[in-house]
C-alpha cells in the first residue's frame, strides 16, 4: 500500500471484518474518533440459532446451483429475506457513528472517517466456518449440483457524507478509494476457494440502489462467473488464432481507429467500444498489461483517479434537461461501473485489467428495459450507435 | 395449419406483409369487414429517401457488430429512432381500424380480426432487398466485424381488444395463437439466412411495455443469440458425456424429483426449474422430442392452450395485494415469456422446445434489478428459492 494511505483493522460486534483506509496521516479513523470497535449488543453472527423449545441450529448460509441448461451457478440467498435488526427507514446505515449516541443504527463504528471497507451484513457469498464446501447432487439427480456459495461481500464507502460525490470529493479520494480496492483485492484472491474478485458500483434508483449514501461493493466469488467466462473463451481462441492478448489487440485497435476514443492519458485509454451494447458505455484500459487493480503502479493509479472522475463527470452531463421555466441542467444518470479483473489461477494470462461502465438510461425519462430478446435470448437489441454515443460524450469531456 | 384456423395474406400500404388468422369459418377477416388492403398513403418502405436537394439515398436497415470481448453479435437499429408518422399517444395502433375512418391511424386495415400478425413499422432485424449481406470489418479492423442485421421482427395481436387478456380471451383463441406462432416459425425458418426463430411476448410496464393491447413479437434472427449458443453448448457437452439429450434428461429429472412440478397433464409439463435465477420462473416443456410449434400435433398444441393459460393465471395470483380498505386482490406480474426452438441447421438436433417465463417482480412494489453482478458479471443472485417459487404456485394454480 501506498504511504498515502493509514489502514486501520477492526471488527464489528457480529464478527465482520471492516477496514479504514485514512487519507492523510494526522487524521486517522478510530484513533482520533476514539471508536475503534462495535458498540452495539450484536450477537456472533456464526452462534447457532435457538429456536422457542431451546434448540441450537447451525446458522445456514447462501447457497448456489449450477444451471444445466446453462453451465451458470446461481446463488441463492433466500437467508436474506430473514433480515433483522433493520435500520429505521430515515437512518443511513453507512453514515460515520453520531457522537455520543448510546446505541448506532449505523455499520460504521468511528464518528468520522475518510474510506472504509467491510463485511456486508446480510451477504449473498458467504463462508459459513465449519460448512463443508463440497459440491453434492440435488434431490439424488447427478443433473444438478450444489454447494455452498462460499466467497464474500463487502461493501465500500467512498467518503463519509452523503451528499458528497466522488467527482465533488475529487482526486486525493478518489486515490484513497483505488487503493483501497487494490487492497481488498489483493486480500480477497488469497481467501481459500476464490476464483474473482470484482469491484463495481451500482448506482442510481433507476438500478435498485436503495441507499444513497456513494459507496460500491467487492464481490470475491467462489466461481469465474459467466461473463468472464465467456471473455476467456474467447481470449483463448483469439491466442490460438492471432497469438495475441484479446485486450490488448483490442485498445490497438480502439487506439489506431480514434472513432470512439474519449480521452487518451500516458497510462490510460477512456472509450466507447465498437460493440457497445448499452445507450452509454464507456470502457477505461490500462495501456500496461495489468491483470488486477493492485498490480498498477504509483503512476498509474494517481493517473486513474483523475481519469476515472473526467469519466464520471461526462457521464453526468450525456443528457440535458430543461425545467417549464427554461432552465437547463444535466441529468445525473444510473449507471453499474464493473472493474473486470483476471481470475486467480492458470487462466489469468489471457485476460487484463479493465473498466467496464454502463447506464441504462436511453433519454430523459426513457430507460432501457431489458425486454425478451435480451433477458430471453442474451441478444442485445441497441437504439444508438457507438459512434453517436462516443461523438456526445466528447463533445461534454473535461466541460 | 389445422383445419380450425383460417389464414388470409395481405399487404400493408408500405409493403409489409399482414396476416389474419382467423379462428371461426363463418368469420373471415377482411373479407367480412371488407377492408383487406391498406389505405393509408404510407409510401414504399424500401422506397429511396430524397433529400432536400432532389438527391435519392437508398435505405439503410439496422446493422450488426460482433463484439470481440464476448463472440456475441449485438445489433445497432439506430435507424429507428427516425420514427415518422407516429400515431397519437393515445391512439391504438393495433385496434382494429375504425369503421368508416377514412385514415387509419392503427396498423390494422380490417375493422375486426381474432389474431393478426404483420411485420414491424420500426424492426430491429430487417431484409433490405440489394444490400448485401457480407459481414466485413469495421474501421479497416480485424478484430470488429459488423453485417447487415438481415432479419426479420413480426408483432402479433391476441385478439382485438384491448381490454382482453389471452386467458380471459380463453382457449380457444389461445390455440388460434399457437397455430399463427406454429405458421410464422415454420415460415421464417424458411427465410434465407435466419438461424433461428423465436416468439415470446414482453408483458408490463415494469419491463418497459407501452402498448396495453395483447399483443406479443416474433423475431428472426441472421445468427444463433448468445442463449442458444450457450445451451448448444451445455447440450453438446452433456451428449458427448452421457449420451443423452440435454432438454429430455432434466425434463425426466424435475418429473422424477416432482418437488417443483406446478402441473402434468399427457403432453406436457410444468414446473419450476432447479436453478431458476427469477424471482418468479416457470419452464414449459413438452414431453415428446419436439424442435419447434409446428411440429407439435394437434393433441398436443390442444393441450398446450390449456396448461399455457392456466400457467398465465396462476403467475397472476402470485403476489396477493391488500388495499387501505382491507380489500384483497391479486398482482398482475410483469412477465417475459420466451420460447425456445432449435436453430435451423446443423446443432437443431441438441435442443428441443420449451417455454421460459420469468417475472421481475420480487414482491408487490419491489422488482429485481440487474446490479453490477447480474449485469457486470452475469452471476445471478436469487433472494428466493426455486422449491418456495414452486410452493407458492402449486398454492394458486388452477383455483
Amino acid at each position: 500500500m501506498s504511504v498515502k494511505v493509514r489502514k486501520t483493522a477492526t471488527k464489528l460486534a457480529d464478527g465482520r471484518d471492516l477496514f479504514y483506509f485514512d487519507d492523510s496521516p494526522e487524521y486517522v479513523s478510530g484513533e482520533k474518533t476514539r471508536r475503534l470497535d462495535d458498540p452495539r449488543p450484536l450477537k456472533d453472527r456464526f452462534a447457532p440459532i435457538v429456536d422457542e423449545d431451546g434448540n441450537e441450529k447451525p446458522v445456514t448460509g447462501p447457497w448456489m446451483r449450477l444451471d444445466p441448461l446453462t453451465g451458470e451457478w446461481v446463488v441463492m440467498a433466500s437467508h436474506r429475506m430473514n433480515r433483522t435488526h433493520l435500520p429505521p427507514a430515515d437512518a443511513n446505515p453507512l453514515a460515520p457513528a453520531r457522537p455520543g449516541a448510546a446505541y448506532q443504527d449505523g455499520e460504521i463504528p468511528a464518528t468520522d472517517y475518510d474510506v472504509v471497507v467491510f463485511e456486508n451484513r446480510f451477504p449473498s457469498l458467504m463462508v459459513v466456518p465449519g460448512q463443508d464446501r463440497e459440491v453434492v447432487d440435488l434431490d439424488g439427480e447427478e443433473i444438478w449440483k450444489t454447494a455452498p456459495a462460499a466467497g464474500r461481500c463487502e461493501v465500500i464507502c467512498f467518503g463519509p457524507k452523503l451528499e458528497e460525490n466522488l467527482v465533488q470529493m475529487g482526486p486525493k479520494r478518489m486515490r484513497t478509494v483505488i487503493e483501497a480496492w487494490a487492497d481488498r483485492t489483493q486480500a480477497l484472491e488469497q481467501m481459500e476457494g476464490v476464483k474473482q474478485v470484482f469491484c463495481f458500483e451500482n448506482h442510481g434508483e433507476a438500478i435498485g440502489v436503495s441507499l444513497h449514501h456513494p459507496h460500491g461493493q467487492i464481490y470475491a466469488y467462489p466461481y469465474i462467473t459467466p461473463r468472464t467466462a465467456t471473455m476467456l473463451r474467447q481470449a483463448r481462441k483469439h491466442r490460438e488464432e492471432t497469438g495475441g492478448n484479446l485486450l490488448a489487440d483490442i485498445l490497438a485497435a480502439e487506439l489506431r481507429s480514434g472513432r470512439r476514443i474519449i480521452d487518451e492519458t500516458e497510462h490510460w485509454a477512456l472509450y466507447v467500444p465498437a460493440a457497445a451494447r448499452w445507450p452509454v458505455e464507456m470502457h477505461l484500459a490500462p495501456k500496461r498489461d495489468v491483470k488486477a487493480i493492485y498490480e498498477l503502479n504509483d503512476a498509474e493509479r494517481e493517473d486513474l483517479a483523475h481519469i476515472y472522475l473526467k469519466m464520471l463527470a461526462a457521464g453526468n452531463k450525456f443528457f440535458e434537461v430543461e425545467d417549464e421555466a427554461g432552465n437547463k441542467s444535466y441529468l445525473e444518470i444510473p449507471y453499474v461501473m464493473s472493474w473486470h479483473q483476471a481470475p486467480v489461477g492458470e487462466e489469468r494470462e489471457d485476460l487484463r485489467l479493465h473498466m467496464q461502465l454502463h447506464s441504462v438510461q436511453r433519454a430523459p425519462g426513457k430507460l432501457k428495459y431489458l425486454g425478451g430478446s435480451e433477458s430471453g435470448m442474451g441478444a442485445w437489441i441497441s437504439d444508438t450507435t457507438p459512434e453517436k454515443i462516443a461523438d456526445r460524450l466528447r463533445e461534454v469531456y473535461g466541460k
